[in-house]
């Protein structure tokens, strides 16, 4: 199956990463580790490995993301990849340029790896459908579907923390069903075999089908939260507090919103993540955000790291992608 | 005459680049040859040159565009040179300084070349005319008057595919009147000796004295097409559409648009050409734009060693100036 | 009492740079010297130098400033630091982050040095005392208050043309009560034991408690002007011309512009300064500006190694820190 991937080469590796789903155990493993070498490129004093030298990698962001694009530029930099940042909001529209000629005029201008953030879900696997096959696509976020260096720095900081995943209780809580972060986290807690992973939050804000993932459902976050060793918030989009969603965002706190009080009902050594930028009052309490049991600001950290691995991984695959078109031609 | 172009400094060195009037056969070539060179870093797999290193080569970019931006950046990056981004429309207006009191200050800011895009003719050449001597300027595009690095790579394209340029049959076909692209690629393409260059166009988006450029007027496409070695479609601007200038794109499209049967009219090997981006089903048609003999996509490649050609080349010749004047100081 | 300002850290090295005040001319001198070395690193063919390899440096401009941006800029470079420029302005405020939680991430990312501008006085010392101890910020001008690289590069180019501060007459000119750059000169002059330093500008544009901060208020810039060694004009905001703190940006020009005339009134070997853009015919005549005795344009220059001295001298100490920090976990 694995070489129907379009993630996949010819020679079955990895050479886009566009999302989670369809990855096995091994190839998510395969990142981390690679992630925890990184991690010492950036505790040394000077934090450039020259893998990627030569190589431009474009960020093409549809989407702003100051926290983000700034990741994927320092891991680039690290790499001693060379980075442009294609701004393509403001820039190709205004000449009526289509999405299809913007990118073939990037990979005519070699670049060797795009990463995509857009609005609108597919948008990366659209991308890597049509780009040339000595490029690699990331895929930074794409509207409700995915974000998997998200998920994968997730992964990475819950490894971290507390090793073996087979015998975690994960509780995911907010909105489920609008987050590309719940659903890249999902992926990857169940391809390594978490114990158990929980997701909460209101019905409007529940996928039907969501079981089917290999959650289960809980109404009751007092419920949720028992036993929990990973306790991850999500962020609720602006657009669902003012639309009728939800009652409103007091209410929402009164009802999911991570408290002190609540967080005492996980395992006392739980770690509380969320992906970040936090609504305080809104989806956590400030302190509980800002206390002990809080991961937040690592999952940044790491987030360099990982981000790392997977640019060098897709494009070491890459390479030989481009050595046998070379040597073929 | 040669000393007495401003692009040319006190020991008949080319000094700024600002348009291709004037400059002789030899020095065109000597630039192809420079790209050509250049290609061969672009294949490696670590594509930096130490040419520029040390350097800081500025992008006064008054007049947006990512493509030529992008190209021109990447150009100094494989060179090695620091590239500094500097965005006139936003910044320096706000606080009322003139365009001379940026210069010196960028000029202060010890950067060793400009590169200028404008939308009014003669921007590039007054800034020329009024930095310090040790600086290079290069015309990134200045309004109607001149695209020389544009001009370059079209006759780099050219001579890749076709060789000889004496031997050859070029059509332009569209808006001469207003293109900036046109008027450098007429010039090169007489400098270089082409066997015959033809225009054509509607009568209103063709300059009155055209035929003084050493050009063939065609009022039929279909005349000029016949025999062709090449085929250079040009951008119709939105702004000409929408005035009475032509009737219509519909219009513009059925007679003078490059169609699949249009082309069957030039010789069977020419190569279709057009500086991008494209209005599909204005001046060419998506298919051709798209089809075998389009060689669109390289000239965007070809863009990034030309430029790096341009670049090192008035830059080491303005290094033996900032030698001359220490060695004098 | 070196200890108790939140510029110094633990060892009573300089850690952060908020303000010239409280420093003393030690601590300033050695700024020079530093600098003094990097113009040398300047004038070299190859200008960079591997101080800061391997660290981040994070401009976080809350202002828009496209010539402080681009000396920093190129200070980084030079010293081979990588640089983020995080556009504050439209980025996180977008998703309602907090500054707090911006710099979080920013921190998070492995920045080591923030370069913070702001239109609000105390904001870089509001981040200076909220960020993580090994980061190191640099004040690139809050709002009325500071503006403490411009006060060093001023008095690096006083010591270049005129030696020894003790045997000097600094006359500074116009809207003091404003001006951050007044504020960082005046403080520097007077710690370097200037001879005399003179103020000079309308009533409403002039501290109440001016005279508490060691300079000699003077009504008439004729009087002022007299055997001065050294001219500092500062920049009239255009938003005090057309208020009511001056009768009229004419009206300043009769009364306190600096005319031919009147710099005949200083020493035939004064120079003029001014922190830039200048209004000509405002605070400055354009011949005045562009004359002889004018070394604006050196100001721009010499701003690059005195920003490249602060930043390596702040993060050297700063190195310290981490150095001991990792020692002791």
């Amino acid at each position: 199956m694995r070489n129907h991937d379009p993630q996949f080469n010819q020679f079955g590796k990895l050479h886009h990463f566009l999302t989670l789903d369809g990855l096995d155990k091994e190839t998510l493993t395969g990142i981390l580790d690679a992630a925890e070498g990184f991690t010492g490129v950036n505790d040394k004093k000077i934090k450039n490995v020259p893998l990627l030298r030569g190589k431009t990698v474009a960020n093409l962001f549809f989407e702003n993301s100051t926290r983000t694009r700034t990741a994927f530029e320092l891991a680039a930099k690290r790499l001693s990849a060379d980075i442009l940042n294609v701004d393509l909001v403001t820039s190709s529209t205004k000449k009526g340029e289509s999405l299809l000629d913007t990118l073939r005029v990037l990979e005519s201008l070699q670049s060797d790896m795009f990463v995509v953030r857009h609005s609108d879900s597919g948008a990366a696997d659209f991308i890597a459908r049509h780009v040339s096959p000595s490029i690699n696509v990331i895929n930074g976020g794409d509207g409700q579907h995915a974000h998997p260096t998200q998920g994968m720095l997730d992964m990475f900081t819950i490894r971290r923390h507390k090793g073996d995943f087979e015998k975690l209780c994960v509780v995911i809580i907010g909105d489920i069903l609008h987050s590309r972060v719940a659903r890249s986290g999902i992926s990857a807690l169940v391809t390594l075999g978490t114990g158990e992973v929980r997701v909460v939050g209101p019905q409007t804000l529940m996928p039907a089908d969501v079981e089917t993932l290999g959650v289960k459902v809980y109404r009751s976050i007092d419920k949720a939260l028992q036993g929990a060793d990973v306790v991850m918030g999500l962020r609720l989009q602006n657009e669902r507090m003012t639309s009728a969603t939800i009652p409103s965002s007091g209410e929402f706190y009164r009802t999911y919103g991570l408290t002190p009080e609540r967080l005492k009902l996980a395992k006392p050594d739980a770690i509380v993540m969320h992906p970040g930028p936090t609504n305080r009052g809104v989806e956590i309490a400030g302190s509980v955000a800002d206390g002990k049991q809080s991961v937040i600001l690592e999952q940044v950290t790491f987030g360099i790291a990982v981000r790392m691995a997977v640019m060098s991984i897709i494009m070491g695959h890459g390479e030989a992608v481009r050595e046998a078109e070379q040597a073929a031609s």
